[in-house]
C-alpha cells in the first residue's frame, strides 16, 4: 500500500512548506494527547487496531443473513450515518449498482431528507418485496432518520408482524436513554451495533455505522480495515519529511494562508463521486467555523471539465485543486481498431482507457496549473477495499491535523443547531417555543 | 405558471437593486439584438416559439419506437449533451428511476468520461438485453462520446448486423463535414436529429439534444415546451419591476460586486440534484472567464445541512445562497401517529412531509441569513414537465443576462481547449505535436 503526492511543479510556494513542519508535528502530538486523555472524540485514530473483534464477527454474520433474507436493504441515516457507506459501495460497485447488480439485495438509502415524494417512491418499490432495515443514528433522535424509520417500522410490522424484529438492525450510541433509539431497540429486541461514544459521525465510516451496510454490499471488511491499519502505521509514525498526510495537511494551510478559500477535489473516476460527498462533510463540518475554513467542492473528470472546466481554467483564482487519482482498475478495456476510421480515433486504437484517462489527468494538471490554480495530485493504489480503507484513514487524519493547525476544533459542529432550533420552533416541537 | 422570488428580509443590500435596473434592461436589449443580427448563438431565446414542429413529431415517433424496441437505452454524450436530459429525468422520476421503474427501458448515460471500469460495467449490463443508442455531440468530434460510441457501435453491429442502423439515433450539427458524426450517420443510415447551429451545448436542453432522451423517459414534451414558452412571454417582455428573471440577474451582480464569489444553489428536493449539475455547467462555463465569474456550487437539503451546513452557517463569508424551492408534489405522505410515541415524533403526526420540509426551508433561510449568508429563495410551481420547462428558460435567460451585465461573453468557452490541447499532444493525436 503506497500513496504518491505529486505537487504540480509549476506552483512556486512549495519552498515554504518546510516552515509548516513544526506546526504539523505539533498537531499530530495534540491528537495523540487526545487519545491519552480522552478529552476529544478521536476514537477513529486508533480504531484500525483496537476495534471490537466480536462486533465485527456479528456484523459479518448479520450481513450474511441480510443478503440471504431480503431483496431490498433499506439503510436509514443522514450525514455521517450514510455518506461513508454510500461512498464505499459506489466506489467498489459503481453508482448504478442497484440497477446493474447480479446478486445480493438492492441497497437503498432513506432518512437523508424530508422529501415525501422520495420516501413514497421507495415505499412503493418495497411493495411485494422482502425487506430488511438498518437504522443508523448516533444520537438516536435526529429528525430525518426518525421520521423515515417511523414509516418503515410501521410498514415492517404490518407486513411481518413479530418477525419484523428479526429484520430490523439498529446502529446507535451504546447508552440507552429515554426517547432514544437504543431504548426502543432493547424493548423490541432489534439487534444492535454501536457507534462508539468517542467517534463523531463524520469520522465513523470504519465503525459499525459504515461496516454493516458495506458488508451487506458484499465487500471484504478485513481488507478495508487492513488498509486503514496500514495508513495508521505510516501516517502516525513517519516524520514530516516522509509523511504525505502531514505534508498534505500543511499544504492546505499554506494555500489557505495564501488566500485560497476553496478546495476542489477532483476524481478521474465516476465511482468516486460519493467519496467527494464524504470529503465535503468531513472537511466542511470540521473546519467551517469561527469565520474560517476551506470550502470543499468536488468534481468528476473528464466529465466536469465539460461543465466547470472553463471556470477552473479562467475564472476567479480563489481555489486550489486536489486531484485524487487511482492506479488502473482490473477492468480496463482497449479501444478497438476501425477499418474505416471515420471518427478519426485510430490514433487511440490498442490503448487502454486507463492510459487515455491518465493522460487526460496529466494534461488537466498542467493546464490548470498554467491557469493559476495550484494542483496537488494524490495517487492511490488500484481501487479495492484495502485502498479505500487507506484513503478513509488518510483523509480523516489529514482533516484533523489540518483543522488543528488552523486553530479550530475539528471535532465539534456548533453551527448545525441554528436552523434546527428555528425549525423545531416553527413545528412546535415540545420544549421549543416561538 | 408563476414564480416567487423571496429575498431574505435580513439582507440589507436590497435597496441598491434599483441601481441595476438600467444595466439589466440594456442586457436584455443586447440579447434581443443578437436574435436580430445573428452575431451570437441565442437560438434558445426564441426556441419555445420557433422550434421545428416536424422534428418534434419525429422525436415523439422515435421515442415511442425506442420504448417499444429496447430494454436499455444508452445515451452517449458529455456536458450539455447529457446534463439537461439527466436533470429532467431525475427531476421527474427520481434518481433511482432505473432500479425503481415499472415500464419503459432503463436509460443509461455513457461517453461522459474516460473511465474504463464504468464503460465495462455498462457493456456487461447490456449483455443479453435489447438495446438502442442515442449518440449526441454537437461537433461530432468530442473525444469521450466518440470513444464510447466506437465501443457501442461495434457492440450493436456484432449483435444486430444491418438491423443495428435502425437502433442508432444521432443528434448532431446539421452540416455534414468530413470526420464528423453527421457524415457517418448519412453513410450508415442512422436517423438524425439536429443541434441547431445557433444554440450552444449548455443552452440546448430544449432542442433535440434533451428532448429525445426526455421523451423516451415518458415525459410530456408539449408541457415542457409550454412551460418554456410561458417563461419566454413573461421574462422577455415584463419590465424590471415585475421581471423576476432580470431582478435575479441583477442580484447576482450585486452580490458579486459585494465580494460574494460563490453561489450555492440549494434544493429541498433530492430529485433536483441533477438540476444543480445542469446549473453548474450553465453558469460556470458562461461566466468563468477573464478572471471573473461567480463559482456555482449546489446542495440538496436537508441532507447536506448535515454535511456542508456547518460551513454555510459559520465558515468564511464569501458566498450567497440561492434556494430553489417547489410547491408540494402530488405524492406527499403524512406522518403516522404512534400509540407509544417512543421516538417523540407525535408532535408531527398528521402533518404532510411537505409541511415539515417547507418549515425546514424557512428555518434554514433565516439561520443562514443570520449567519451572514445572503439568501434568495426562488419558489417554482409543483414539479411537472411544465414547471421544468419554465425553470430551464428562467435560468438560461438569467445566466445570459447576468453574464452580459458582468461584461463577459456568456456564449463562448475558450478555456476548455487548454487541457484538450495538452492531452492530444500527449496522446499523439494527428495534427498535435509534443
Amino acid at each position: 500500500m503506497k500513496i504518491d503526492l505529486e505537487y504540480a511543479e509549476f506552483y512556486k510556494k512549495l519552498e515554504e512548506l518546510s516552515a509548516w513542519k513544526e506546526k504539523a508535528e505539533k498537531a499530530l502530538e495534540t491528537l495523540k494527547g487526545f487519545v491519552a486523555d480522552g478529552s476529544q472524540p478521536v476514537g477513529w485514530l486508533t480504531l484500525p487496531e483496537d476495534y471490537d473483534k466480536d462486533e465485527i464477527a456479528r456484523i459479518r454474520d448479520a450481513a450474511a443473513r441480510i443478503r440471504q433474507q431480503c431483496e431490498v436493504f433499506v439503510v436509514i441515516g443522514v450525514g455521517g450515518s450514510y455518506l461513508g457507506a454510500r461512498s464505499a459501495m459506489d466506489f467498489l460497485w459503481g453508482k448504478d449498482r442497484n440497477a446493474f447488480r447480479k446478486e445480493g439485495p438492492a441497497i437503498c438509502f432513506a432518512g437523508t431528507d424530508l422529501d415525501g415524494e422520495e420516501l413514497a417512491r421507495l415505499l412503493e418499490y418495497c411493495e411485494g418485496k422482502s425487506v430488511c432495515v438498518n437504522v443508523i443514528s448516533k444520537s438516536g433522535t435526529t429528525t430525518e432518520p426518525a421520521v423515515a424509520f417511523r414509516f418503515f417500522r410501521g410498514w415492517m410490522e404490518e407486513k411481518y408482524g413479530k418477525e419484523a424484529a428479526s429484520r430490523i438492525f439498529v446502529t446507535t450510541d451504546e447508552r440507552p436513554r429515554p426517547g432514544t433509539l437504543k431504548e426502543l431497540a432493547l424493548k423490541e429486541g432489534y439487534e444492535c451495533f454501536k457507534v462508539p461514544g468517542n467517534i463523531g459521525g463524520r469520522y465513523s465510516v470504519l465503525s459499525a455505522v459504515g461496516l454493516l451496510p458495506i458488508a451487506v454490499s458484499g465487500a471484504d471488511l478485513g481488507a478495508l480495515l487492513d488498509g486503514a491499519a496500514k495508513a495508521k502505521e505510516e501516517f502516525t509514525n513517519n516524520p514530516f519529511e516522509t509523511n504525505l498526510c502531514m505534508q498534505y495537511a500543511a499544504m492546505r494551510n499554506l494555500f489557505y494562508n495564501d488566500g485560497k478559500k476553496l478546495e476542489l477535489f477532483s476524481f478521474f473516476r465516476p465511482a468516486a463521486d460519493a467519496i467527494g460527498e464524504w470529503l465535503k462533510q468531513l472537511f466542511a463540518e470540521s473546519e467551517g467555523k469561527e469565520g474560517k475554513g476551506i470550502y470543499p467542492c468536488s468534481a468528476v473528470y473528464t466529465r466536469d471539465l465539460h461543465s466547470i472546466g472553463q471556470y477552473v481554467q479562467e475564472g476567479e483564482r480563489m481555489f486550489f485543486e486536489t486531484m485524487v487519482l487511482f492506479d488502473p482498475a482490473l477492468s480496463d478495456p482497449t479501444v478497438p481498431n476501425a477499418a474505416e476510421n471515420v471518427d478519426g480515433l485510430n490514433y487511440l486504437a490498442g490503448k487502454n482507457l486507463s492510459y487515455i484517462n491518465d493522460n487526460a489527468a496529466k494534461a488537466t494538471c498542467l493546464a490548470h496549473s498554467n491557469g493559476g490554480v495550484p494542483v496537488l495530485c494524490l495517487r492511490f493504489p488500484r481501487p479495492s477495499e484495502e485502498c479505500l480503507g487507506y484513503l478513509y484513514y488518510f483523509f480523516e487524519l489529514a482533516c484533523a491535523l489540518s483543522g488543528t493547525m488552523l486553530g479550530i476544533n475539528p471535532f465539534d459542529q456548533p453551527g448545525v443547531e441554528q436552523y434546527k432550533t428555528e425549525m423545531f420552533r416553527n413545528l412546535g416541537k415540545p420544549g421549543y417555543t416561538k
